[in-house]
This record gives C-alpha cells, structure tokens and sequence, in this order.
C-alpha cells in the first residue's frame, strides 16, 4: 500500500488527503512555480557566490519560506569565495585578411591574463591523452580544448560527462605542460555563438594559467582557421580576478514531522548562479521547485511523519562550500538524515528520480512510487543527487535527485541564455509537484526505513 | 522475443541488425530531421491546402522522398477547398475612453464581413449550455466563446477537448440562436497575444455566420471590458473567402516488404499547415519524422517484411480531403492494411504510442517495445491516430499515433508562434528515430499479426 493510497485509511501523520494528482492540479492551476522564478531572477538576476545580488537572493528567499509557511526559517552562514568576472574577456586571432575575434567568457575562477593580454600560438587538441601525446609541442602555447560533446548520446549528462574534464582540469593539464593559456569549447550540444561558463580547478604545486571558454561555433571556427594556417596567433585578454573569501549563507527552513521529528529528510537546490546569465534553469528552477513544493505539501495540509527541511545552498557553481559547511555545521545530526535529495537538473518535464540505494532498497522504494508514475514522473534509477548533497555521501546518508526531459538543458547551461524565458511554466510546475509528491514518499516510514 | 533483439538469430526479414538505439544514435548524430524540416519551411512556409504553397511543399516532398530512396514515389490527386484568409481581421470595441483593438484571425473556413464590419452587442459565454440557456440574449449578437481551456489538467490534449467545441462548433450554435457572428477564445494553455486559428464547421440549413479567434490576453481584456460596460459594442472585419475546390495531392513513396509486399503499414502526417505561422510543429514536425524515419531505415539497410507505406497527406486542417481521398483510392487494399499510423501532435520528445487495438492485442504488441521503453519512448495506451487515418477506422484497419510531450504544444499550434525555432532538434531527431523503430515492428508479424 503505498503512502497516497493509505491516506484515507492508515493511521498515518498526513492529516488530510493529497494525492500526487491533486498536488499537480494544483501546481498546475496555481501557476506559482513560474512566477516565483520571476521574482527571484527579478530581485536577483546575478546571483554568484559572495557578490551583492547573493545577498539579496538569500533575503528573498527567507522572505519567501516565510510567506509560504516553513518554518524555524534562517541563514546558516557559511563562507564563500569571492571571483569578480571583471569587464574583459577578449579572444583575438590573426589572420592573413586581419584580425577576428570569437566569443569567449572567462571559466570561473580563472585567474586574468596581463593587461595587454597573453599572444601565442596554437595547439588544438581533443583529448588530455592528445595533449600528453603531444606535450613537446604545448611549451608556450596556448592549448586549444576541442572536445565535442558527443551529439549522439542519448543522454546529454553523459555527454556532458565525456567532455567536461576538459573544462574543470584543462587548465591543469595544460599547465603541467607548459602552456601558457587554455581556450575551452563550450560545454553544449547546441551549436551556436554562446559562450558556456562552468568552475575550473587549480592544483597545488602547479602553476596556474587563464582559461575561457569559446562559443561551439567560434571553435568550429577557430578549428577552421587552424586548419589552414597552423601557425596562427591568438591574443587572450581576462581581467577577472579572486579576492578574499566573504560571508554568505546557506538558507533553510522546516516542515516539523508529526511522528518522527528528528529523523530528517533534506530537500536541497542551490541558490547561487553563473553570472552570465540568470540562472533559470541552473538552479533558480531547482530552488522554486522546493519553494514550490512546500507552499504545495503545506496548502494540503500535509503533515509528514518525519521532519522536511529544505535547503537553499550558498555556493554550489564555484567552491561547495554550501554543501560542506551544511556537513560540518550538522555532523552531529548526520546519523539522523535519513535522505537527502536535490534538484540541480533543470525545470524541464521531471521523469522521475536518482538515487544511491542499491538495488534492494529501490525495489522497496519503487511500489510506493506507483501514483507518481501515472503521472509520468516515477521512475527510479541508479545515480546520484547534486553536487551539493554529494558531501553527506560519507556520513552513509542515501541520496536522491530529480530527473527532468534533458534535451534542452546545455542549451541553456551557464549561457547567458539561462534566463526566465527558456522556462516553460508547466514543466516547472509539474517538476515542483514531483518534488512534493516525492518528499511525501521519503518522509514516510513505511517507504523508506531508517538507515 | 522482441523483434530487435532477434535480429541476429532469428528468420527475420532485416537484412543488417539495426537496433532501435542505433537508430537514435544515427538519428541525433545526423541531425538530418531538423534540416529537412528547416529546408521544407524555407519552401513552403506557408502550405494551407490548395495553396501555391502547398504546390512548392509536394515537390519538396516527391524530391526529398526520392533522395530518401523510397520506392514508388508519387502523387495521389485529391481535390481540396480553397479558402482564403484575406488581408482583413480587425475586431475593434467602443469603450469609454475612446476605441481598442485586439488581436484577431478568421477561423478556418470562416465566411467574410462586409467591408465596413459586422458591429453588434456582445454575449459572453462559457459553454453552449450557457449560450442555450440565454438564447433570447443572443438574438443579434457577437456571442463571444470565452472558455479557457483547464490549465490543471495534466494533459494539455484533454483540455483542448475541452474547449475546442467552441471553435468547431461555435458559429453553428451562434447562429442557431440568432447571432451575427462568433469570436473565439484561442485555445492555448498560455496567456499571451497571439490567437490561434483552427477550423469551424458550418452546417446546412443553419445559416452561415462569420467567426475569429482572439487571443487569451485579447479575451482576458475583452471579457474585463464587458465586466465593466456590458453595453459595450464591437466591429469585426473579415475578408477570408472559400473559392472554387482546387486540384492538390497527397505524397506517397513505399519500401516494399521483403517477406509481405502485399500487407501495408501506412505511416502518415500531413503535409498542409495553416497559415499564419509555418506549420513547424503542426504538421512539419510529423512530415519530417516519416521522411527521415524512412531514411534510417534505408541507411540501415532495414528490411521490413510488410510494406511499409508513407503518405503525406494533402489536407487535414481543413477539410480532410487527404485521408478521405487516400481511403476512397486505396479502398480495394483496405483489408490489406495492417496498420496505419499518424504523427501529429508536434516534434517535442517522443514517449510512446497510442492506437485503437483493444487490451488484447496491445499487450501482445507491448512486450515487443521493450528496447523502445528503454529509450524512453516505449509506451503503448490506448486513443487513437491522426485525423487523416481515422476514415481508415470503418475499414478495420488499426489506427496508431505518435504520443509526445505535450506541455509546450498549444503554445504554438494554429499560431504565428510555430516556426522552426520552435523545434528542438534533439527532440524531433528522437521523434524520427521513434517513428522508424516503431515502424520496424509493426512491419513484424510476430509482433502485430494480421488483422
């Protein structure tokens, strides 16, 4: 018997009857999701970890727990790094009819280039195996990171997966052999003339070296350009830059459960966003998907038996520090999260979910999740939740993430066109009725037992 | 045993293995759908049966049926209405503080104004129930259709249901009880400005009245107008007219069964499209779905044991002189038609399909999905097929349909919205995909015997 279907009969904590149809009736009627969304990327359009919009981003979304009901609603402050995109990000080449440019932004956490900029020459490569093969040929040079995400997957996260070293360690890998600049293809299936953000890594002990990402169609171009003259210049120019770590804050706010108040189930997204645009889908959409998802349990008076705390993190894209100082701040309670779940994916049409219980434990999860597959959203698969939530992985809490129509997803991505537009009103609706309708399901004893 | 994964061992009548996640890797690394479909609207964006454009659409599609490679390539001559939709759609109220226009198209089908308006009190309804029950209000009358189609419906086709009557519908009831002319909620689950055509239907001895759709931000204001000035008056202006029916002709090209050339499989969308946008979704996206259906199959040297039939029919929007043509040329093979299936519901990402086989039958088909339901698109519920096949029903043929995501659909259907950008690649590239992996096992008489 599945938690919706007891409703009427068990003795279960959930005062009065909401099924999953009805949570999506409502979402669907109410319309709340979208214009939360409008709100937040309204008051907080830029919204990077430490920067002033951050800060009004965390007073609306305190205001708006509040409004919707949670409660026990505070900032968990945490620090955070602080990188400044700065002005310029130039990427010029010259070419024997003259000089062109490409459209580039700096990774983040890149350090800037000299004011005049870093000239070299050019190595293109599609692989950190090429570039290794290669090595003799980088001293000096700036490494040109050509990988395409594979089109032909199915699944874009995993072509993302398949070309994404590149961006979070190609300036690493470069360095180690001497270059002296990277220049990243844009993380997206799409072909087009927007350039894609996203973190880079630094190691110690070695050196560190600017990188930006170019737009697909200006590495389709520049790769064009090298093609017939190999021996073409490029000019970088960055002026971003990191400062000292500042305070900022992980928001968070509670439903209490009505029979098993301490064990918690945690229901995360992340409040900070790439600067280039405005962080529609990554994560404004995962954080209304649970601002929504409360407003939605709490209007049907749902009462779970144990207690739902949602968590809006500080600072996913550039550090997770939200999600470690989340761990560090309530490593006496870890015993007691008995799952955390967080939606980073999209607010695309949800599927239904991921999850790090082996397969006997989603066997026993599954037949809860009939309702919700009705509806189109109940499906559960191996895998995890966010970046996030990974951190409690150690402390043995199971993990959970939503799992949303993906096609579109890296369109958007860390682009400034990742803004409320790209958006469509129902599919994040139905997404926050998912969440709802799951967070019902983990809360529930008789779905998911202790740890 | 499903028909892929017989492939190796089986007496099949596929000459080289090509399973369904081959065909959607081919399909989404290819990328050939969305070409099409962008090359066929730079032809023909606007295709409305018996239109000039229309002539340009069939010979892109003789052309690109033969570049394909399909067999028999063909036109099947049908006559079809011409209507016209004219330069004119103007509806105007007199309000207090001066004039105001709103956004309006004909309906399809509609008859003309004359040149200086029709201008009349208005009576706003929600249902013909109301419209009934204030038939002495009527007399003289705009009757104004207002019903929105339910936004909390999880299925945007059902609310459709819902309230299309209106538009089918409408002038006939409007003018049952004495009105001068009809205006039309568009059906749309989003509020905006665009209206969205459609056809209506007259009926003999009713007399014929003239009929224009607003869109739901013009019916939103219009319907506030009323609230407060009930007295208030309105002019439409139309100059849409039916003319003489035209010689038009659906496009036909086949790959002959290797084991049972005699028995077909029809696979079908329509060519023609309304005219205010460029048909992208409706019915672009279906068009290209059978064409380059037929091209993974033909590059994948499938060969199907039935025939498989394609048929891009001359006219569904408005008149269905397609189909109906198809059924009465063709009628001596009906009971050789084994199934015949439609896409027609937009390029959004594939889940499954619907058909008219009963409970029995489906089930026994349902386990020959299973590679489908693994890519996400292997759902089998019961409904029906297009429009175009459905005069195939009274013959006994099995009538099957493509089921896609439908939250985005009504945005655009019928509207100046639906254009190529509309159409997500990735999404119309998995629909072809679907569409020839689903072919390939309705072509299998292990999995769908003979009727």
């Amino acid at each position: 018997v599945s938690t919706f279907l007891a409703l009427g009969a068990a003795p279960s904590a959930w005062t009065q009857a909401a099924t999953p149809e009805q949570l999506v009736a409502r979402a669907l009627a109410d319309n709340r999701a979208h214009a939360m969304l409008s709100e937040l990327l309204a008051v907080a359009p830029k919204r990077l970890a430490g920067s002033p919009g951050m800060d009004r981003a965390r007073a609306w979304a305190v205001a708006t727990m509040q409004a919707v009901g949670l409660q026990k609603v505070r900032v968990e402050e945490v620090q955070v790094p602080r990188w400044v995109r700065g002005e310029v990000a130039s990427l010029r080449a010259s070419l024997p009819d003259g000089e062109r440019g490409y459209d580039v932004v700096a990774l983040g956490g890149s350090i800037g280039t000299p004011a005049d900029g870093i000239s070299a020459d050019v190595l293109e490569v599609k692989s950190f195996e090429e570039l290794r093969a290669r090595a003799t040929e980088a001293k000096g040079k700036i490494v040109f990171f050509n990988r395409a995400m594979p089109r032909a997957l199915r699944n874009t996260f995993l072509a993302y997966r398949d070309a994404v070293p590149q961006r979070g360690q190609g300036a690493i890998e470069a360095s180690k052999v001497g270059a002296v600049a990277a220049i990243v293809r844009s993380m997206t299936t799409a072909l087009d003339d927007y350039p894609h953000t996203g973190a880079l890594h630094y190691e110690a002990n070695v050196g560190k070296i600017p990188a930006a990402a170019i737009s697909t169609n200006g590495a389709q171009a520049l790769a064009a350009a090298l093609a017939s003259d190999p021996s073409l210049r490029l000019t970088l120019r960055l002026d971003c830059a990191t400062h000292e770590d500042v305070a900022c804050g992980n928001v968070v706010g509670e439903i209490t459960g009505a029979e098993r108040p301490d064990e918690i189930v945690l229901c995360g997204a992340h409040l900070d966003a790439w600067d280039i645009g405005d962080g529609a889908h990554d994560d404004g959409a995962g954080v209304v998907h649970c601002l929504e998802a409360a407003r939605l349990l709490l209007v049907h008076k749902v009462r779970p038996a144990r207690t739902l705390r949602f968590v809006l993190f500080a600072n996913e894209e550039n550090g997770l520090r939200g999600g470690r100082g989340y761990a560090a701040a309530h490593e006496g309670e870890m015993a007691r999260h008995v799952a955390a779940f967080e939606t980073d994916s999209g607010g695309f049409e949800p599927k239904g979910f991921s999850t790090t219980l082996d397969e006997k434990a989603r066997a026993a999860l599954v037949s809860h999740l009939d309702p919700l597959r009705a509806l189109g959203f109940g499906a559960l698969i191996e895998g995890g939740g966010g970046a996030d939530i990974s951190v409690l992985q150690p402390f043995g809490v199971p993990l959970f993430g939503l799992v949303v129509a993906d096609h579109r997803y890296f369109d958007f991505h860390h682009s400034a066109r990742d803004t409320l537009d790209a958006v469509h009103e129902r599919e994040l609706a139905l997404g926050a009725a998912a969440v709802a309708a799951f967070m019902a399901v983990l809360a529930d004893p008789a779905a998911l037992p202790e740890k």
